[in-house]
């Protein structure tokens, strides 16, 4: 595994120099993605073409980030990587609540979502993003393929739906409700919204939820 | 009345300079009203203080734009002004559905707003407003205000709901999922949101802007 470490021009091979070698490559590594990633978008980017703009081996990517989701959440400097405290934080309530999680999951859902918006750098990041989305072009692309590939994805999969249009559109209406309380709430400040409680939210938005992943949402003719 | 169209020192009373000099007028009354809307906010700014502004008599201000929300959209330059816009939509609907009305006004608010955002400068300019909202603190304070006093009020009252806090929450639950709604499928253009018809739109989306207005959204606390 050295040899990956080793793939940088200027990274010294030990002693004190190392870390600021590392550390030089990593921010070669994540201006080359931020570059890739606006350009080419979240789905057309590939660490292969990151890596050969940082002058790296891929394999070196790979050791530093793990997966494209990761390199991009490490590039758009993410406090979490979404897809991964989906899964994490629902899968705990999948295992606790049982044969009741899927008849709960939208309450569970939007608990979820309002504990970690309580947290000031996650509620950053998502603003950040909705207001890169609200101002560029790009923006708007690269987060629509990352939302779609990543944070949907892995709502559909934790939520137990199906890898078809139905399913990808019951995500989206979740994720237009989501994105609307996190708007109004954050964004806006529209009271008496604002102020609600987390507990007040559930109680109202959680049957919303409910709905939408796993009720009657009308004949949705999705073949366009 | 003529003498209300002759407050304005630049004004020439007769002849072909006559409706250039009305034209600097308007100009002079939205610039000062952009200013006061943008510092002072939708409810702090008062046609007395955009008239001194702008160096004309208040009943001048009046004149041209009958009432603060006309001259805001004016200002704006909103295709539309939001809250008669509401009031002649719903309107119109509930004239024509008698006692259907109320038991389905979810879905007609649903479909209403789609029919709106069929039209190209409205859709603009609710993404403009979005925009602004997004990015600029100041546009934040006086879009709130603007929504709350304008838009939400007039929701309120096609709807038949009370004037208390209860009510002011419903309007704004509908709000978050009008706004995300059309963030997901304007802004970032999520699939198969993004090209689903109104139709299956209003049957996914209808039964939640009903129960947010008429239903049972749990015992909320907005005592605070």
């Amino acid at each position: 595994m050295d040899s990956v470490y080793r793939v940088a021009a200027d990274e010294p091979r030990r002693g004190p120099g190392r870390r600021a070698g590392e550390s030089r490559t990593r921010e070669a590594i994540l201006d080359a993605a931020r570059r890739r990633f606006g350009e080419q978008g979240y789905d057309g980017a590939t660490i292969r073409g990151i890596a050969a703009d940082a002058g790296v081996n891929p394999a070196l990517v790979h050791h530093f980030y793990g997966t494209k989701e990761r390199l991009f959440a490490a590039a758009m400097r993410l406090p979490v990587v979404p897809s991964e405290i989906i899964t994490f934080a629902l899968g705990a309530e999948r295992d606790r609540l049982g044969d009741e999680f899927q008849p709960r999951i939208g309450e569970v859902l939007i608990a979820a979502m309002l504990r970690a918006w309580d947290v000031a750098d996650i509620r950053t990041a998502f603003l950040a993003l909705l207001r890169s989305a609200a101002t560029s072009e790009q923006g708007v692309a690269m987060l629509r393929e990352f939302v779609t590939s990543t944070i949907l994805a892995s709502l559909i999969q934790v939520a137990g739906l199906g890898d078809d249009a139905e399913s990808r559109y019951r995500a989206t209406l979740v994720a237009s409700q989501v994105i609307g309380l996190g708007f109004a709430r954050y964004v806006l400040g529209l009271e008496p919204l604002a102020s609600a409680t987390a507990g007040d939210l559930v109680a109202a938005i959680g049957p919303t939820m409910q709905r939408y992943l796993t009720g009657d949402i009308g004949p949705a003719d999705l073949s366009s």
